[in-house]
């Protein structure tokens, strides 16, 4: 009798830590969301469409207002990308609960496009967007698995290591 | 009572100005929509699914057939850039007045996608993309702000200056 | 009376042929649709949202895993971009196949976004482009008849030559 008992609470145990939140999960990496800077221009840093969220392009800008600058094959090496591809995501992170206010509610991360500031002999522009993939993954879970595309740039804005979009499904 | 009339003239003028349509405004700032040039290959200018559109790669076209060409950084200083999204932007509002009918049927600019021929040094996309959003939200207003990236690209078909396309949210 | 069987032989023969299937004519051109390779990061093929499917980027990778690699205006033609741009179509149409199980299921190709490895001074980005886009006018009809953009990279993953994706309505 005691041992179904210890069972069932392992299993409530475990339920409980598969069933961890989006936001749990935010909380327990210590990542902390920002509200995101006002735009310069005449555009939004998301839009959303029926159950569709589309983000605009965000570069690795800290809280701070600091951002990781430098091409890849040249200023930057492989993991210093990886690092600006998860610092992007927080921002796009923060852009998206602005917008919806609760990040339990994303259904699916439907699409990133990961532009990557690069030499033209720099072809590891996928191992740079994981820095992105993997947080979205380590927070959303199979939620969080993406239709990707990681590319390529000449020049990003203000010279910004990654540029990165997304588009994510909410709940209704 | 004299006072009460002028109130409500101010008001009614007031209301008209801020009713005014996306139609009308275009008017008002003597833009010329023209009916899109046939693309010369296996696609088409703008698709609609549901109740969004979403428009191809737009260049600095004009109705005349003539082209905004060069590379930002290199060829063309920012106000040239900005003058040519400003052209594309024209473009691409004819091809979708030529897919939905009436502009004023727009709910919202969702996402906007400005690919401007770049130097490796050349770092203001942002500025020259502006050239597409300052008119978007002069003639939609709060409907016209949109999501945006802006980056650049090593080349671009023809070598004009910017390519820019939309997705677009239209009344049911 | 002879003439009129005739005639309506012919008729249904005709809409025989304008009915065929976009798997009947996949089969006709001899093309082998393949297992997609599971990506080697935390993204996925593609994603289905409501009745939208948004591919990955997806190069002119073969069934037998080789690549077709080098940048347009130098190591490669407008005819090997062309062929490039075919095979990534193939690719990209065996990872829709794979997600939604049938191609005659295709309501209508959306959008193409052709990305392409080039110099600073190659400008044909749409005729190499066009090996996706003729390809799936061939297999889909008018209903293969997209929104698109072709546009010059400086770089891609493992320096292949195209990068495509694609978004594309299924029918519900």
């Amino acid at each position: 009798m005691r041992s179904l008992i210890v069972s069932l609470f392992l299993l409530a145990a475990f339920n409980l830590c598969s069933a961890q939140t989006a936001e749990e999960r935010i909380k327990e990496l210590g990542i902390k969301l920002f509200t995101p800077a006002k735009p310069i221009a005449n555009y939004v840093k998301a839009v959303r469409t029926g159950n569709l969220v589309f983000t605009a392009g965000h570069g690795p800008g800290r809280a701070d207002g600091t951002n990781i600058k430098g091409r890849l094959g040249d200023d930057l090496n492989v993991e210093e990308g990886y690092e600006a591809a998860r610092v992007s995501c927080i921002s796009l992170l923060s852009s998206l609960k602005a917008e919806i206010g609760d990040l339990n509610k994303v259904k699916r991360i439907v699409k990133v496009t990961g532009m990557v500031n690069s030499t033209a002999d720099f072809y590891d522009q996928p191992k740079v967007i994981n820095g992105c993939s993997d947080l979205l993954v380590d927070i959303f879970g199979d939620k969080g698995k993406h239709a990707r595309a990681a590319v390529g740039m000449i020049s990003l804005p203000s010279n910004i290591a990654v540029e990165i979009e997304m588009i994510v499904e909410i709940e209704e």
